[in-house]
Parts: C-alpha cells; sequence; structure tokens
C-alpha cells in the first residue's frame, strides 16, 4: 500500500490549523476536492451544501462507499501543538466563537485522502469507488442534507457504507462491534422565559436564571430516577445563556442539550420527562409563557450490519496488524448512519485507535485499560490530541483493507 | 424658572436613542460640555475618563454640587417609545451587546442640563455652582474616578451635594428619606472551574454547568435563611455563561452576582457566605480547582445627611407642586455617596417620580400605590418608559429648588 | 411587692422539670389552680379545653386581663440544667416525642402565678384581676379555644390585655414596641404523593424523597425572589419525614412547614407561591396526583395598641428599674392577639430579658448587643435557658407594674 | 411430585398475614422447624440468631444446599388481599413499624417447605439435602451471621447451592443468568448536623433539613454526570428524617441510602462521590461538624456459577414446564452469593415467576413484555402480590428439579 505519510501529515496538520464550523467547511472542502482530483477521482463539490463527493470506476464490481466528516467544533484548543488552532468563526447564532477539530473529523478526512490515493495506486481491484466528504456531522445536519441533495440518485446506491471514528485508544486498536454501536442523539434548545427588570428588585421580576438553575438541577433525576440503571441514556446542558450584566436580571434563560439514548422506547421516555420537567419549572417559578422547546438536530443510532461487521472483522484480522476488540455500545452519536439507512445498504463502522500506546504498557484487563482511557482527554476536550502520524498511517490502512474486502 | 421644554426633550431624546455604556459615554459627554458653555460654564471635560465639570461662580457664597450620571446599560430595549434605542456596544469583555438607557441616566443628564440653563438665566443668587456629570454609575467607577481625578482638589470642595434618580411613582412625587436610603453593592464574578469534554461521556468531565446551577439554588439560601427576615439582603445572579455547543461540556461556567445591603454587618456576612457556598460547590462536585472570585466593583451604602434632607424637604413643601414621600431604604444602589464621602459634605439624593399617573388614579392607600408600582416596569427592565416631558420639568424644578436653598 | 421568689424557682423548676405538651397541660393547669386558689383567686379551669382563669375583684374599676400559655414543646433538652426535661409524650400524630419547655412558658406561667400572689397581697387597688392561663401556644389553638368556650362571657370583658414572652436579651431590659410587634404565623402540612418500590428500581416509581427535596429548595425562592428584600418573610420547613427503610422508595413525603409574615398582602403572596411551588414539583416529576396541603393554623399578628403601650412603657421608666427599648418586630408569633381582638380590648405585650448580663458588658452599640444575642441559644433552641432566678423576678414586677397602672 | 397445594397456600398465606422484620423472625423459624421435622429432617433452629438449618441424608452422594429468606419489610400493605398483614413491629431504632412481605420471601420460604416435603417424599435419589432458611436478608446479615455461626463447619460443605427469588414476570416463566446476576448493595445513614432553633430565626440556625435537601438533589449527579451511562448505578434515598415541629429547626436530617452497583471498581467510585458530596454540602451550609456516615450493611454482587447455570437450565427444559429465559442483570441485590462464597460452593440462584399471565397476553417482543411488567407492582411495592397458587407449585418444582440434578 502506497502512503505518502508526510504528505498526509502535512495535509492533517493544515486541516488542524485551520478548523472549520459545520455548513461553513468551505477551505477544506476545496483542498479535498483538489487532492482527490490530483489522484484521478471524478470529484463533484456543494453536494448537500459543503459536500465533496469523489468517485473512481474500473471496471465492473459492487459499489463501496467510505465516508468521513470534515466540520469542526466551537472549542478553544488547549492541546499546545504546534499545528494548534487559533481560528474563530461567527456560528448560527451570530457570535464570535472558537473553533477547534476536537473530535478528530481532520483524522477521519486526511485518513480517508491517504486511502484514495492508495487506492487509485493499487491496480488489484474491480468495482466503483464512492467517496462521501460530509458537512456537519457535529450539528447532525449534514449526511441528511447530502441525501436530500440526491447523493445515491446522482452517483448510485452502494453495496456498503463504511468508515471510522478516532478514539482515545490505542494506536493499533481497532473496535468494531455489530448491532446498535452509537446511541441516538437528540439536540434541544429550551428557552425558560422570566420577566426582567433591576437586580436589586426580584419580586418585581421572575429570574430565569433561576428557573434554568432549577431545570438543570431537576434534568438529572431523568437518568438517576426515570429510566433503569441497565439503560444506557445520557443527558448533558452543554450550555447555558443568560443576562449581560450582574445587576440586571434579564429576561429569559438559554439551554443547549444534548441527549443520547439506545433505544426508542427509552429515547421517548426521555423527550417526554424533559419536557415535562422544563414546563413545571416554568410553572414552579410562575413564569409569563411557557419555554419554548426547540429540536436543532436528532439522529438516530447507528446499527451495524453482522455480516458487514464480520467481514470487515475478518479482513482486519488478517492484516495481522491491529488489535481488534469489541468496545460495546458507545454513547457518542454519528450521523452515517443515515447513510445507510438511506442506501438501504449495510453499515460497518468502527472505531480507530488514535491514543500514544505509551501509558497503556502494562495494562492487561479491560478494568485496567478502561482506567488509562478515563484518564485521557477525550473527543470535544479541549486537549483532544490523536497521535498523528501512526493514527494516519492505521486509518488509511483499514479503510483500504476493509475496502478491498468488498471490492473483487 | 425659564424651562424651555421643546429643546430639553429634543435632548432627551436624543440621548435616550444614542446610549453609551459606562466608560464610553464620549457622545454624551460631548453634548453636556456644549451645552453647559451655551449657557457660561466654565466647562472641563475628561475628568476621571469621560467625566464634565462646569463651574459657575457668582460672588461669595457656599458651593452647591449637583450630580448627574450619564452611562446606559446592556439591555435591548422594547419599549416601542418613537425614540427607541437601537444602538449596540463592545463590552469589557468584548462582546457585542445592546445598548438602552433602562435606568432612566438620560432623565437625570437632561433635567441637569435644564438646571443649569435656569439658574444661569436666574439673577437672583450668589455663591458657587459646581456641576458633576459622571461616568460609568452602573459599573460603580465613575464616581471613585472623578474623585481620584482631583474633583476636589481642582474645582473645590462643596458645602452640599445634591442629585436625584427618576423611579416608577407618580410624575409630581419626590421621594426622600433621611438616613441610609439606597444599598450597599457589591458586584462579583464567580467561576466555577470543570474539566470539559464530550457530551455524551459526562464521567469524563466535571461539568460545570451542573455546578454553576448548584451554586445559584443553594445562593438562594443566603437570603432564606443566613440572615434575619429583617435584614435587608438581596443576592442577585444576573448572568450565567457557560458553554458554546450542546453537545460539548465546556470547562467553566461563568456567574454574575450583584450583592445588595443595607448594613456593613450583614454585607461581611452575606459576602463571605456566598464564598464558602462556592467554595463548597466546586468540593461537591469534586472540581479540579477553586473557584475563582473577582470583586468587579463595590460601593457603599448613599446614607443620606439628616439636616440636609429636612431642608430640602422644607424646600420642596415651600414650592407647593409637589407631593413629598418618605419612600423607606431601597435596595437599589448609588455610587452619588462616594462624592459626599470624600468632600466631606452632607448629602440629599431623592427619587423624582417619573411615571404617568393615570394608573395611580383612585389609589390613597400605602397598599394600593405598592400594587400600581409593582405592576410598572421598573428601572433596567426592557421596558423603562418615563413619561419625558412632565418628568424633565419636575427634575429641573426640583434640581433648581434644592440648590437654591444652599445659595444665598 | 411581695415575691417570695425562693418558692417562685421552686414552681419554676417544677414546671420545667414536667413540661406539657399543647393540650395536654393537665398537670401543669392543675399547679396553676392550685396556687391561685391558695392566694384568694376565684379559679375556673376546663375553659378552652385545659385553660385556667382567676379572678379577683376588689370593689369597682378597670378589668385587666394578664395573659400566660403553659404548654411546650418536642425538643430534647439539651441545657444541661439540674433540673433539665427527661419527659416524652405522645403527639398529635401517635408518635412518641421527647418535650421541653424551650421557648419559656414556665417562665411566663411562674411569673403570672408570682405577679398574682404579690397582687394579692397588696391592698392599694381597686378594679378586677382576670388571669388567664392558656393551654397550646405553640399550635395556635389555645386563645382560640378559650375565647370560643366563652372566655368574655363567662369572665367578663377586659378593659385592656397584658402580658410578656420572655427572650435572650439581658435580663433587667424590657421590649415593648406598639404597632404590628410580632409576625402572623401559617403552619402547613404538605404531602408529596409520589409511587413508592423497591430501592433499586427507581424506574418504577415516582420518587417522593427527590419530590420534596426539589420542594425545599424550591422553596428558599419564596424569600429570596418573590418578596421584596424590605418585607419580613420566613419560610421554614421544619420537619421532612419520608421512608422507612433505606431500600424501599416511600409513597409519600410528608413536609411541614412555619410561615411568618408581617403584612396581610405579602402573606396571601406567600402562601399562593408556596401552593403554586408545590404542585408544579409534583407536575416535574410525574406525581400521580397533586399533593395535599393542610393548614394546620393559622394566626394573625399581635399589633400592640399605641396608647396602651406608651401607658406601660411610662409606668416601666418610673419604676427606674429596667432599661426599657424598643426591639423592632420581630418574626416570632404569638396568638396572644386573638385575646384582644375577640375582647375587643388593646393590647400591649412586650418581651422580658431572661439572658445572663455577663456576656453584654461592654455592648454598647446596637450593633455589639446584637452580636452578643446572635450567640445565645434562641427561644425553641434545645440549649435555651433563661437565668431563673432573676427573670421571674424582673418578670412578676413587670407584670405588677403595668397592671397597677391600669388599676385605680 | 407430591405437592399438597392446598396445605402449602395455608402455611403462605399465614406467613404472609404474620410477617416479622429481619432478625425477628422467630415465629416463622417455628413453623419452619415444625413443618421440616413433620417430614422427617433433622432440624437445628438459632444458628445464626434465628436461622433454621434441615438436613436430610440418603445414603452417599452430593451435598446440595437450597436457600430461601424469611423476614420481611416495614411496608403497610396495600394488596387487598384477604390475608393482607396488619402487623406491626418495633424497628431497631425503636419505632413502631408496619411489616408486610413486600419482598416475597413467604413465597421463598412456602416453596422451600414444599419441596423439602416432595423431596422427602420421593425415594429416588442419593446424597444429603441441606436446608437453609435464612434470617434478615434485607438487612443483609442474615447469611453473614449463619457462617460465622459455623453453619458449614456444623452441617458440612455443599457441592451447590441453590435458590429462587420471585418476581413480577409470568408464573411459567424462570430467568436464569449466569455471571454477575444480582447487584451489590451498600446500604449507608447520613446524618448532617446543623444547629437548631425557633423556626423564624433560621439566621441563628444552620438548617439541616435545606442541607438534607440539598444532599439529595446532589446525589443524583452521581448517577447522572460520574459514571458511565452504560455503568449499572443507583442511589436512593430511601428516607429522610428530620424535625418534630414545623416552627423549630432540628439538629440534624437523617438519609438512608440504598446503593447498587455491578462494578467494584464502579462501586468504589460511586461510595466515594457520595462521601465527598456529604462532607461538601455540610460545608456549603456551614455546619457545626463533618457529617456522620454509617454503613449499615455491604454485600457484594450475587455472580452465578456458568456450569452450574448451564446444569440447571438444562434440567428445567427437560421438565418441559417453564419458559426459561436470561433477565440480564438486575439491581437487586442479594446476600445469598454470601452462602456460595465461604462455601467455596457454585451458586445457581434464578428468578421465579409469579405474576398473572393474563396482562401478557399478545405480548411477544422483549419491548411488549417489558411494558407489561413496568405496569405490575415490583418487589418493595406496598401492592406486591405474587399469584399464590400457581407460583407456589412452579417453585416447588423448580426447587426439586434444580436439586434432583445434583442428587444421584
Amino acid at each position: 500500500m502506497a502512503i505518502d505519510l508526510g504528505a498526509l501529515t502535512a495535509i492533517y496538520e493544515d486541516l488542524h490549523r485551520h478548523p472549520e464550523l459545520g455548513r461553513q467547511e468551505h477551505r477544506t472542502a476545496g483542498i479535498v476536492a483538489e487532492q482527490l482530483r490530483a489522484v484521478g477521482y471524478d470529484v463533484t463539490t456543494g453536494v448537500g451544501g459543503t459536500g465533496v463527493v469523489g468517485v473512481l470506476e474500473r471496471g465492473s464490481g459492487p459499489t463501496v462507499l467510505l465516508r468521513a466528516d470534515m466540520d469542526a467544533l466551537p472549542v478553544l484548543e488547549e492541546t499546545g501543538l504546534p499545528y494548534s488552532s487559533t481560528a474563530t468563526a461567527t456560528n448560527a447564532e451570530g457570535e464570535t466563537v472558537p473553533v477547534m477539530h476536537a473530535c478528530g473529523h481532520d483524522v477521519h478526512t486526511t485518513c480517508l485522502l491517504g486511502a484514495a490515493a492508495a487506492l487509485a495506486d493499487d491496480a488489484g481491484w474491480r468495482g466503483r469507488l464512492l467517496l462521501v466528504f460530509q458537512p456537519d456531522e457535529e450539528g447532525g445536519s449534514g449526511a441528511r442534507a447530502m441525501v436530500d441533495d440526491g447523493l445515491f440518485e446522482r452517483f448510485g446506491t452502494p453495496a456498503v457504507v463504511l468508515g471510522q471514528h478516532v478514539a482515545p485508544i490505542p494506536v493499533g486498536v481497532l473496535g468494531v462491534r455489530s448491532g446498535p454501536a452509537f446511541a441516538a442523539s437528540d439536540t434541544l434548545r429550551i428557552t425558560m422565559h422570566g420577566v426582567g427588570g433591576h437586580g436589586s428588585r426580584p419580586e418585581a421580576t421572575v429570574d430565569p436564571v433561576v428557573m434554568g438553575a432549577a431545570l438543570v438541577q431537576r434534568l438529572q433525576t431523568v437518568v438517576s430516577r426515570e429510566v433503569a440503571a441497565t439503560d444506557t441514556v445520557v443527558v448533558t446542558v452543554g450550555s447555558f445563556h443568560a443576562g449581560v450584566a450582574s445587576n440586571v436580571i434579564p429576561d429569559a434563560a438559554v439551554l443547549g442539550l444534548s441527549i443520547r439514548t439506545a433505544d426508542e422506547r427509552v429515547r421517548a421516555k426521555v423527550l417526554a420527562a424533559v419536557e415535562r420537567m422544563a414546563r413545571a419549572e416554568a410553572a414552579a417559578a410562575g413564569a409569563p409563557r411557557e419555554p419554548t422547546i426547540e429540536v436543532r438536530d436528532s439522529f438516530p443510532p447507528v446499527v451495524n450490519d453482522a455480516a458487514a461487521c464480520e467481514q470487515v472483522r475478518t479482513a482486519f484480522a488478517a492484516a495481522s496488524r491491529w488489535l481488534v476488540v469489541d468496545p460495546g455500545p458507545v454513547t457518542g452519536s454519528e450521523d452515517v448512519g443515515i447513510l445507510a439507512t438511506a442506501a438501504g445498504a449495510p453499515c460497518a463502522y468502527w472505531l480507530l485507535g488514535g491514543a500514544d500506546p505509551a501509558p497503556f504498557a502494562g495494562a492487561t484487563t479491560a478494568e485496567e485499560i478502561g482506567n488509562v482511557v478515563a484518564d485521557l482527554p477525550s473527543n470535544h476536550s479541549p486537549r483532544f490530541a490523536p497521535l498523528a502520524g501512526p493514527t494516519l498511517e492505521s486509518g488509511v490502512a483499514a479503510l483500504v483493507t476493509a475496502a478491498r474486502s468488498w471490492l473483487v
């Protein structure tokens, strides 16, 4: 397999240094298109906004979809890496925010570019490669936008959807799990409406900061009291914004929630509980009107296909270069499942180890390995920093290996 | 008394339409200086930043200080007035915020300009007028900055400090209270430090949103449990900011607190309780470090002088145009006390009725009047809207009447 | 004035050692009746349950009502006094509870017995003494029960209602305040209904412990956010009971609330807010039914008559043995006002200093005195312990002095 | 198999009507001993307090331990059954509490008596039966007490430990799970120490009700924020007791916690978090001293042996009368594991369906069955009511079937 690791690393560091928020991946899409064209792909840009599609056809054989995501997060980087991001962007609310590839989508994009080159360079296969570089995975709108823009009508329906997500497990480890692998994700914005006024006269107001704080606390009981301990549920209030001055009670508090569930019945129960609590906290405070509850995005669990996973696992094992594990279900979410569902194709989406293996030395039991993982900065942390070179090498190889097992 | 109400109203509407945040009152100061010069005052600008001083001397007699404040608030106006503000400004944190004269300082400034003209036009007095237009009353830094910039060394020490604050009581009513009249104010910024990470993996984080929410709830007990019901204490969390994305647990939550107290012993107790609770909530969450607690500003109670209040009250009564009441102590705060303390002069600072008297028709008991007041938009509300013409007329007359009782 | 302090102290210690809960004051009533008869009063027992009335008539003159209360509290004594209570009793809920004179009603009863003897021994007055020893002040039912049992129809209507309450201010100090002197008191029992079940399966239950805890926290905001800082309001949850086993989620949580307010408008607002919050917290939890809110007792503020207070104050001053102060309004409550209102007579009810003066040495300002008071065990504390001898002497003298100022 | 269902049902109804708290099972133990002796067992009472051991030896062969528990719970029965309990008892705190067999130990005891009779009546086996009727499973002290009293030294070491727990799944279903089957359980009592005083003067107190309520809310975050969504953890505050009067702030609040975990590492983390939070909430309130945290009981997970479970499952399947399912891990806890660990013997402990199958008609998917279960009263509910006759018949047969598979 031909991988120019130096060139790939340069692309990676460049992408890392210039992250872009979801739906704003113009620069990244340009680099992707340029790289794909350079190695012979037929490239279409602007699919579903900023999405890029590359196609390479070689005789008759199955169509294999390889997918990467390109968007970054509004996080202020603290990795201390020489190629750290100092970028800012204007978010959907019109605020200026820092931007960082804190979820590793720069790894995904770079690995898929590397695999594109390696497969183009490899004469030994027949079939059709459909490379999908999607926008806005974090916002949950990217896969949907590409499907709605005619992805499969325009570029054909694949036999399988393949992809990977970098994770804080050691480089050299791949995690493959069949069945429900990633959780459903629902993102809500809840606005608690109060009545503003002077900070010294709360009696003339309905304080939305207190209302919002009470709601944050009450929401903890969804997980602790309303679902079974064996259900997989996360309710996170990732943002809370209210007020512009200490001495002015504001009119409203705005909470951003991210909800993860692994089961549709539990998901419905959790969403109903969140709404019930928001309404009741407004009632408790004597709020002038009901809270505004907006669903910002919502995507289903990723359910990996058993046969596709078995095929991937066998191919990985045959390569004799990875330790392949079952990571169990994870509470992270992914919109890759939307691609597979829309295509009616099986999905195999795996975890790509990206952490320095050094701290894992000597950890042999699941518990010991878990302890090391727990101490590493996880995805979305301002300190998330995969070990670039070895991770890229492993990730390119994994994509190529999996794709080749379908190509004839 | 010569008042050109049309001209004054035009100045008022102009100031209202162009509010400026504290320490940024450049346009306002320019208008003030121009108006004062036009009627013969000796004007100095740039005192304590953007403060303006006007002096008019007429033979020998006492120096009377008349004070107004010029700054506005980061509030989005909702009055619907034809001269509403649509202004924005960059605050100290670098954020773009809306600006509005939600506290009525435009009334104060306009009334003092009207009084300046009326007194200049009046040949019947001897003494010295020292007009002080101060910046940043809301931030609590303006009076202090002017004193520190040599206000009294450069312009002389007054025999009395006079001023007024517009309030949602009917036009035609003045509120004079001797003794402690306005509360002490302490503004704190508390940063609760957590450990950020992916919204789906709270176990790898220390969630600062939950920590901040728990602190907001705990702070309610300062007032409800730790001070006597007969103590006057307000603890408001006017702002709460954490996170930029629903699915990223942030590293910190920042709370803006405004604390009002009427007694130094209680003030010390309250500040200690707030600090104790912030530290304990961090400990409860297992935070990686202690909260950061910053005092943003801090000013003492306004204690009106008994003799000066009696003199003002007698002068107002003699004018037979106002209903003069004792409003009781208010929980609002004012840095005018800093001027009086620094000058070693007595202070008389009164409330100026600015509300439409219509809704008060038929309200005769204190309770009935209180009910009407409770329904009106109070200072700092986005709907605070004094009845411009009559309020300006009453406010100019009150300043002139009080000043003339000292001038000989 | 003839006071046998040794005998009185023996009665006091005996009453202190044998406290009885409200409506159970049988032993105490027996001692009171016996003592009154011994000095010549016409005694009626069983008035309004366990109440005792003593009458002494001497020629024509005004009827003066002197009032004491006899009931104790369910508190476990921790004073360490040699005559400490070890008593227990069965309360209205059928539970066995400790009992202690933690509010000083034993002082009130003993002082009135002393005053009864002293006045009987004093030939220098004309008029009619109406001594009222009432049950159940703490439960709020005692004064009402005696009035409903025909107190004034059977024993005549007084010209004035006099009485006193021992307080943690120094012996030798009396506190007289005209106007609203004691707060209104409302006692509520709120039952939050959940759905019980196994402690390991909260998802099959609605947890009333969490619901009750959320309500306790939310109730803090009544005082901190919904009333003005200058309003006098206390909302105390004095009891919280739920569950009998750690591993069984119970069906309900029962909260006992005590609410103090000084103003009828604020009182109505506070009671409405408490009910609103209880209902909303049940809704937030998805409770199977509305909370049960029971008013256990409710009594109005004590409003002292201005002229009667002036008369008492003058009489106390003439005696040259006390320091008479204005204690300000207190948040404690008293049902003595029910007697005065029902009789249509003015009320003068004062505070009787009962604390050792030693720690007050050197405290001269209100703040310094307040600091000492704050460190003393207050009424209802398990460590409340008036300085018996001097307090009894002062209390007897105060009752006699006040009464003599009405008698002719 | 000879089962006199009429006689068994009579025993069951009698036990149900006369439940006894843990360590007080005197009457139950007497009935057990009498029944065992009647069918030929060698009976020893008073083992580990109120435990009963029955031995029946028939030639050479393995020793099979069959275990039942005899204790009931402090729950007020609401089943409406004709043989409902109206019993009360004095608990360890000296309080009078209602008692009910809300966990089905009466089923366990009756089934084991039925199995004892059936096996005694069956001549077709060789080996040794060791029947263990243990006290205080709920309190977690019973199995430990019997082991410490020399159970295995005195009565021999078994080849296997067998037992069952009735559950709200349909009669005719048995649940067998190898590996971790029941959670670890830790029961804590936490006393939050405040400073009591008068309900109207919270400023002179440190309110333990507010402290306890804040702790209850904070504890929710252990499950919602501090462990992974895929960890199985329950933190229940089953009891909360503070105060005896609404108008007296008490000195302390006492919380009873039940904690379930499935993994030792998570268990240690959870226990540490609970302690951290209790200490921090005391600090937040300015408590006079640290909370008192007492471990009341603590027992490990039940880990079923894979081979023993396979053997039991095979025997059940051969009987062709049950549907045998894998119930997954449950959050309930059991001290039966202590017997197996102390004996060094494999354990097979299964769930016995006890619910009316009618509501399950038509439910075929796991989700549909789960929905029906969720609506049934679970163990520890005051409405828990197994369908007596069929459950007893099934439970006797299950014990006999499992035991016979070891006996030769």
